[in-house]
């Protein structure tokens, strides 16, 4: 198997990469997460979105709890290589944690933040 | 003046969030780059993006030297706060330092980063 294009990303001084999830057909921005060379192996080897969770310090399959998986349908790697872009078909409708589409649901209005997406499903539905 | 919204960015280490420009006719993502306070300040109050230039360590109003300039119709901030999205209108259509469209043009095909996207002007006669 091929790795040198793992090579050609330029993996931070934690050995991460922040990778942003957008909506394939409706080309809406879902997220940002981070990933190691691991899970994006195996989001390239899979066709399913991996990340690396910082918080927990491990792989994270994207939709392992929730079922909310994303499916890749393109990846893309940008001109200073620093930053990939994944278009995905996100399964369920939910890309955030909070139950709603996507994860960019506060917009600034007269100075303040406000949150302008609805919950979709309520978290602790999703999460069992 | 209010200030309050930025203090609810959850800054890294050096002061910085990551902020992606999404054009707002197309839903293309443009480019990811860093803001500090100041620069998110000032493209909230301007309405032109502003970012932080981490390797000449001072604030980069894009466009100030190609004229390709961001006008930014919608700031986002994410669940967690600590990524912004802009949606922009790209002005003379190119974001890219390489005198792409966009940033993103390398995609991942059978185990290697092709370019799939077109110089639209060349970066010397853009960069004078």
């Amino acid at each position: 198997m091929k790795t040198e294009w793992l090579d050609a990303v330029a993996w931070d001084d934690k050995g991460l990469v922040p990778a942003i999830a957008q909506e394939v057909l409706t080309g809406k921005v879902l997220m940002v997460a981070w990933m190691n060379r691991e899970a994006l192996m195996e989001t390239a080897a899979t066709g399913r979105a991996v990340y690396f969770s910082r918080s927990r310090g491990k792989l994270w399959r994207k939709g392992e709890e929730s079922g909310h998986v994303q499916r890749v349908k393109d990846i893309r790697l940008d001109c200073d290589g620093d930053v990939v872009l994944l278009k995905v078909t996100q399964e369920g409708g939910i890309a955030c944690h909070t139950g709603r589409e996507a994860c960019f649901f506060n917009r600034l209005e007269d100075g303040e933040w406000k949150v302008v997406e609805p919950v979709l499903k309520d978290p602790e539905s999703i999460y069992r």
